[in-house]
């Protein structure tokens, strides 16, 4: 392949595209951004450096990412990156322009698991760029969103407009909410004056840009499992121990969590899995809860009572239980001086034909912990939404990007950039 | 009244049904029985001297025994014996007609808490011996077993052909299994050579005798009361503690205890009551669960199921719990030797068509805690069976037996005492 | 006792409070309010007149309706008006004083059904007004709200400041929310062009009024009966039809009713009974459910699903289930005009130290369909919120209500029927 | 290869052991049975002559069934038989000796669809006979079974001692209960006078024979898929239609069926998979579950219980279940005469040390359908044990059995068979 700085934006989203990587396996993609930024004079904080290590949630095995980081390697990742990234995705890019204020730009770059549709009439496969990992797919813009970072720091690198500081988040791992916590609490949070994050699509068509996306639900996601004892269903039916059961248990009662006096609630289950054959009593159960909360406070209420619950539901079948944090988000509302910014930068963009000030957003979005770390520090932050005409749903097959809209999102964000 | 020492066994059972007295609350039945047999020289141990007071079950509340002596009073119960019994119900009367071996009969004398049926139709009610106590009714017979102990202790004594040791044994609350236990652990079963004990009626026709009826199932009830914390269901839903999800929960979960490999499992939950308003989260929920097993090892394996379960079903809902122990009975084998005896008196008696010598009886029956203590002793015991025709079940508002089924009891039991 | 029109509000409000008579039973309270106005000169609608019979929700028995309204005559209610009523609560009274905008005030009387506190320190005790019907106590204030309507209707007919036509609405069992539809559904909602509903305390102290409570949550009751079939739970377990296993099926399930989308949800059971002995497979379940969404849609969304859920848990079980519809509200929004003329004419009473203008009413009410029905004619509506200082909360045993409150919401209303 | 004519019965046990087939795969196990007893002169019926083909329970995908038969051609079966069996595997082998009883011997042939262990110290390992086909494995002792089947039918063919019919029925897909009901409901089963079935290890060492085992519980298993809809959990909850629901609600029921008072009952879920992510609504749960019974009668009503409880819990939740049959078995007690003939004949046997005359088979098994089918024609049957020495459970990775156990089968059975 080229180098990634001889590649248009469009042409990099194709390319990312192409080799997508799901979360904390975008060993390719850092390596790739993080030499053209160097290149340019950024300075490039790879990995452990760019990531709180000890605080990523939902981490794959040793085996998977030792595995992804090798794919990276067979498909041209620049070695040294790979080496100065040991084994750690994500990056921060910064450079000083002048004594101006400090400006942040959070972008995400993690692929969903999930094979993408083949068919001609889907674009990527019609134009030659679907994917080429038969279990991985960007269904939901992150290629886009990085293609986006790195056209702004191009552009803002090759203007003359803007004299502060401009500080680059590629963030691994938004899907399940994994990236976002260890990537804000680190260092680079500090002294930012205003941060700006941002998404494609969401069911904006294009044109459409929202300068103040705010109020996700917060979010949290565990991993269960319930480990008893197998024993025959026929001969011996009480000497097992039952984690199916504890597991039903759990699940009847999870879903039966109160709702809150303060605010919106959710739970779900998904992935539940007991492999036993039909004879045999149960001895593993697994199964992934998700909760959410209007507020922080709501969701840690919701995420108690899971935990409680399945507490007591393996204590009630003598079974054992184990629970891990897979991921988890909060919730946030944007400053009013960045929707000003954002707002007006819009208004002078080229293909922008409207601009919402302030919407609700329904997804849950680790950008959040990024955001309230900003806001914590006396900065001011937003989250913008960039209008991506699509016909398919996020995280389907068949998801895909109006292109138009990355020139429209480098432009919009640069600008805002200059108006700080 | 008259002196119930001038009553034959049918008017004696006619005055008892008239007025039936419910577990724990058989003090004008006692005082009256202890009345006779003292005056016939028995020597008569009453309430704590029969039954070890401390391991009495289900016992009602203070407020109601008092309530129950007072109107024992009230229906001319022999004063001197109610002080003897000191609140406590339950009698052994004892009498030694030689050197020869000690044989103990043990009859139950409580009555059901239902209303009995009042139409004309009904024998009871045409004879003028209805229930005189509006929830109160003699529906399993017990009426007709007080009055065979007494006629047995009567045969006996008036007859010469006996010459050891009678030990008759009034056993208070039999329903629900409370009575059998404290009066199995006193010394009374001490020395036992020949336990009887036996039951009228169980779908036996009149003439019917079974001479060892034997392996019923082990059985244990237990109340069980969750206390939470009510909230506004509307206003603050997450503010309560659930105690119906908490009884919910425990419900579903006991009725899924697993089967044993060893033998029969019963499992049933009884008079749950949760008595918020619509709008209230719940802050009680009441339950009574019923287990049984074929053995008192399987029994005791459904008990402690249950104890498990309601601990963490409270604790999954952070309610409160407490269970007690209702009612218990065990299992047991009859006796050969003893079987043979009865077998063989009761085809010498009038009225006796049928004799049958061994056959499992469906229900269980606190007369176990007796046999079993005897047999551990060294002595012989079964339990006898005594048709008595009727067409409407036990515990119906309808039962009634067949008066013809008393001679019978009376004869074939004194004619197995004189052939012990 | 005197006639109610030598009384003060305060002394009516006494009586009442004397006399609670709780939902579908206020014989009394109809007839003592309809007397006096029926004297000045307003037409008195009672019973079938002032409620759409067929639509009534939540009646009790016809025995204990019947016994209700021979209480009231044995508490000297007017004979002629308890004839009128016809076995039916509720009066809607009008007169007009011109030909100006015709105004409503809706009001409700009934009490709940709880025992009073009976110690001295409870004000109504020390004051001789507590409660001498056992089971029944004003713990709402609606004795309050009575009285308000009563002078309300007094002060508008002796002053001349008023040219339009008064209409007040005493309804009855607002509590459940079972006369709020009934009263909705007739003709007495035509051509209203203000109509204003009020309540005492809601934890605002004395002197704070808010013009526009508004936004409650839909609710709905519902009753559920499970009647399956008994057997013996030791001997023949599978031959029952376990009602208490479909309650307990459709308990969990309905707590687990799916979050909405589109608002707040909420869902309760409350008053669970399955009365069975602990060995006898249950042939009866009672539970009462209720559900709430914060629109009538939501509210219908909740309500189909615990009618799929409770018809399954029957199905699965074998049983069959009964559902009714206890009680059931609406939401609606304050109209600007109508919470306009409220804060002004508040602003002008004595005693008024605090005028809130809309705020969000958390408990659910049926005045709601009243006020459905006044906007969809065409009419302005709103709710308004009279502080009550009282340091025990709503539908406690200790609840009371400041009395200075009575005459500042009589005044509140009549300022603002002035100026409509 | 070489024949299997040439093979001894331990060498035969080997080959199959190498290439083990589970049920409905067993293509190359059926061909070189085939081919060995038609050179003998035995009439052979195979596939379809052999198996009401429309009555086999729990097939394979016709994918992994081609795929089975193709890997039987690669394995060197021979292809007329493979084409003779037109995709349908199990075979009837029989020759008349004279005019004397009509005997049949049935044998299984499928494996286990699991891992066999794979070091040194496991005997087949170390002999170079472990499976070769990854999840396949003779964990269950048929590959012996079949070893004897074709061990027998040369004995009697060789000797002269015997002047009746054989006929040896190798039977597919024993496991799970899948081939005994199709292949009972054939012609084959007619005119039978003695049939015998036979299962070496059980538990019982090498040298132990139980010439009567009997009254194992009824089985059936049962397939359970819930399909409901997506939707996303925290966006839209109500829109899903929750597959997991449903099949919690079905578990939670299904394990708590009433116990019958006719014997014992068994009930298991096994494999229970619902494979959504955390943030979706479940759109598919998968179940599989097992019940048994002590008689058919009890068995069936398990398995109606079951249908009954899965259907309604789909429309709990409005998601649509289908249900399909994956295995079968009925119960049986061995008769007398053919009990007597097989302790007889095992007596006179080498290397038997004990005969056992009658045990209760704890398992469950199809063998049963022919058992019962014979029974109901008017024939003999029994099930015999033979004991196989071997330290690890059965369908463990590291089962085995003393092969010196097949030479005991065959002159066991062979034995019998002369003194029929």
């Amino acid at each position: 392949m080229a180098a990634i700085s001889d590649l248009t934006p469009t042409e990099l989203r194709r390319d990312l595209h192409t080799y997508p990587e799901a979360g904390w396996k975008e060993f390719r993609t850092t390596a790739l951004v993080a030499e053209e930024l160097a290149d340019r004079g950024y300075t490039v904080s790879l990995g452990g450096d760019a990531i709180d290590v000890d605080q990523r949630l939902g981490v794959p095995s040793a085996d998977e990412v030792e595995a992804a980081e090798q794919r990276a390697r067979d498909e041209d990742a620049p070695e040294a990156y790979l080496e100065r990234m040991d084994g750690v995705t994500g990056l921060v890019a910064e450079k000083a322009f002048g004594d101006g204020p400090v400006v942040g730009l959070r972008v995400d770059m993690d692929a969903l698991e999930r094979p993408e549709a083949s068919d001609e009439s889907h674009y990527p496969v019609s134009e030659g760029f679907a994917s080429r990992h038969p279990d991985e797919m960007h269904a939901c813009g992150h290629d886009g969103h990085t293609a986006i970072g790195v056209g702004v720091a191009r552009e803002i690198d090759d203007g003359d407009a803007f004299d502060g500081t401009l500080r680059v988040f590629f963030q691994p791992a938004e899907e399940g909410g994994r990236g976002g916590l260890p990537m804000s609490e680190t260092e680079h949070l500090t002294g930012i004056d205003y941060l700006f994050a941002l998404h494609l699509g969401l069911d904006n068509e294009t044109g459409r840009v929202v300068a103040g996306y705010e109020r996700p639900l917060s979010n949290a996601k565990v991993d269960v499992v319930f480990t008893g004892e197998s024993s025959h269903a026929g001969k011996a039916p009480q000497a097992g121990r039952n984690a199916l059961q504890a597991a039903t248990t759990a699940i009847q009662n999870v879903y039966a969590i109160p709702r809150h006096e303060d605010g919106a609630t959710r739970v779900n289950v998904g992935q539940v899995h007991s492999p036993n054959a039909q004879n045999v009593i149960s001895e593993l159960a697994r199964m992934r809860v998700e909760v959410r909360g209007k507020t922080a406070a709501i969701n840690e209420y919701m995420l108690e009572e899971v935990e409680r619950i399945v507490e007591h539901a393996a204590g009630m079948h003598e079974v054992s239980v184990e629970t891990s944090l897979y991921g988890k988000t909060t919730t946030f509302t944007a400053d009013e001086a960045a929707v000003d910014i954002v707002a007006d930068a819009a208004r002078s963009v080229e293909g922008v034909t409207e601009v919402a000030r302030r919407e609700d957003i329904g997804a849950s979005e680790d950008a959040s912990y990024l955001i309230e770390r900003v806001q914590e520090l006396g900065g001011n932050a937003t989250y913008v939404g960039i209008g991506a005409s699509n016909p398919y749903g996020h995280h389907t097959a068949r998801f895909d990007i109006d292109e138009a809209s990355l020139g429209i999102g480098i432009d919009t964000v640069a600008a805002a950039i200059r108006d700080c």
